[in-house]
């Protein structure tokens, strides 16, 4: 048998993306060793009984210490104060990384805490579910989905390489792009259309009272699709938009422009105009069927999650 | 073998709608004879050789003579016409219905072409998906989906009641209310939600084009979900913004309103506001879910689609 490609492997935050990596690595047998650290001792006790560790030690600094790759699966509000306390447990040459939903932000938080002997690499795996905790994680999240690695501007060539090779072993497509362009790309592609469902959701729940039971009822025109969306969790979101803050006001004021001029043309009646727009949206969707990121009958690749549940 | 609930029933439009209400009453032997109108030559070719209608003929008058119910299924702005040119071919006691997504527009359109001798009885089929045309049909399109009926003031209730367990026949849950109260409710669970999806497509269409291409590449964050809404039939949903222009701005009104609050919560670094608004929307979920409209690990239920394709 090979060794492994990382002797010991830590991960802190047992939660969807943290448990997840952990159980990922343990079946492609990625890592000798997989330590896990989480801040809440029930959460420790429930990843002991679910078994995807090999340690699971009382503090992020014990877990670190020898760590070869440790990956830091927390908020991103979260990400500076985990930094300063691994920062300076990190062995030579081991590789400090991330999954967050921003980038730029994280490093802003994290680099001022990573010793010249260790290598800051981050990156976003860019998959998940609405669910979270160490119950929702799941070997397969990763597998043909896209893993986004933005080093630093002075980042190490080899550890870069050692982590892409990681995530391409958890079966991920690995990208690189800085962590600026990776912040305005999700904008677009995630954090925009997570905070237009979370609007629609509320917009829903602030009507008379008997049409929101109405909603819920009738939900399946389109309205439920953005409640599975708007399901996601809180805390989470709330820091992608606190920490992606330029590049999403700058989506968010293209799509308000963009509205305000399909209204008019709903106000004034202007069918073709509605027409055009609704017709140029196709292409978008067939591109994406066509580079194989859908199929025509998608379900979202969650038959994942509906197989593991 | 007992007789069917109807003795001719004569469809007029064969697309998704059209060819899976003439799919699922074959199916389910509700009709005696299955009569299928369709203005283009080519679609009745088409129909002929799905086999799912007993008889083609080439007009839609000739098709709704001798029909006892009668099912218009025609984009909203066109159900006008159709129902001038077959309401003086419809024979006493006969039903005309529809499934248009808008319902008080089309009770304007169809009623001035109904005569006295029978009944106007529109409905709205809560069921669908983003294809169109006789092929995109299928038998269980409607299987525990809503029907809603929305009779107008003086309908006849024996009429009422006799569309109702034909959609029940088809499996659908069948629920009535008013055409205008039809209009609010869809505007919020269907005809909003495709207008916000069909808007963020293009605002990402209009990106700078290397960006574009990466939205495409990187979609599966959250912008591919809206992408299958967006590519509904063009035609369908300028009719349905066109026909629901009242109730449709009235909800877009209220769904920018919150938008600016949730822009400004962004702009000002406002977390508590964010948080308690990603936490709020989570409760709708919950009921949907508890409500039995989805599941926990959902599939819109296109695992339908799915199997049929
Ligand atoms: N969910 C997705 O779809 C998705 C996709 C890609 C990337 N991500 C990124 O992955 C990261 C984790 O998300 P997740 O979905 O795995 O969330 P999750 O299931 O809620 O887990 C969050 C984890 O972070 C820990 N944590 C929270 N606040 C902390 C703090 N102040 N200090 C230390 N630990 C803290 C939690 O500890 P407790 O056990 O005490 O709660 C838990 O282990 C986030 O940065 C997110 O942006 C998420
Ligand atoms: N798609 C959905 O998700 C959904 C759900 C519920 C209700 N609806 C409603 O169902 C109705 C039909 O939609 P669909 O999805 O079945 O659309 P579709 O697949 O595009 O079929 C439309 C049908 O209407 C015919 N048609 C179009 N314009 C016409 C005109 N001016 N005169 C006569 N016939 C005309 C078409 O004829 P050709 O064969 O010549 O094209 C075709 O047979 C619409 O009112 C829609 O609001 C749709």
């Amino acid at each position: 048998m090979s060794a492994p490609l990382v002797g010991r492997l830590a991960i802190i935050g047992a939660g969807l993306i943290g448990s997840s990596v952990a159980r990922a690595v343990r079946e492609k047998g990625l890592a000798g060793t997989v330590v896990v650290a989480d801040r809440d001792a029930g959460v420790r006790a429930r990843v002991r009984e679910l078994g995807f560790a090999d340690e699971v030690p009382e503090t992020a600094a014990e877990a670190v210490a020898d760590a070869d790759i440790v990956i830091v699966c927390v908020p991103v509000g979260a990400s500076g104060a985990v930094a300063a306390e691994i920062g300076p447990a990190l062995k030579p040459g081991a590789i400090l990384s991330d999954v967050g939903s921003v980038k730029a932000a994280v490093v802003e938080q994290m680099a001022p805490h990573v010793p010249a002997h260790a290598h800051l690499v981050p990156a976003h795996p860019v998959a998940g579910t609405e669910f979270s905790g160490p119950d929702a994680g799941f070997a397969s999240l990763f597998e043909n989905r896209w893993c986004i690695v933005t080093p630093v501007a002075d980042a190490d060539p080899a550890a870069v390489e050692r982590l892409s090779v990681l995530w391409s072993g958890m079966g991920a497509n690995v990208e690189t792009m800085s962590p600026q362009h990776h912040d305005l790309v999700l904008a677009i592609t995630s954090h925009l259309p997570h905070l237009i469902a979370y609007n629609i959701v509320g917009t829903a729940a602030d009507l008379e009272q008997t049409l929101t039971s109405e909603v819920i009822k009738f939900s399946a025109g389109g309205f439920r699709d953005f409640t599975r969306i708007a399901a996601s969790d809180p805390t989470m979101w709330r820091d992608v938009f606190l920490y992606n803050r330029e590049a999403v006001l700058e989506m968010l004021g293209r799509f308000t422009e963009d509205l305000t001029a399909l209204q008019r043309a709903i106000r004034y009646g202007d069918g073709q105009t509605l027409f055009d727009h609704f017709t140029r949206t196709r292409a978008i969707r067939r591109s994406i069927i066509e580079q194989g990121q859908e199929t025509a009958a998608p379900d979202f690749g969650r038959h994942l999650v509906a197989a593991k549940k």
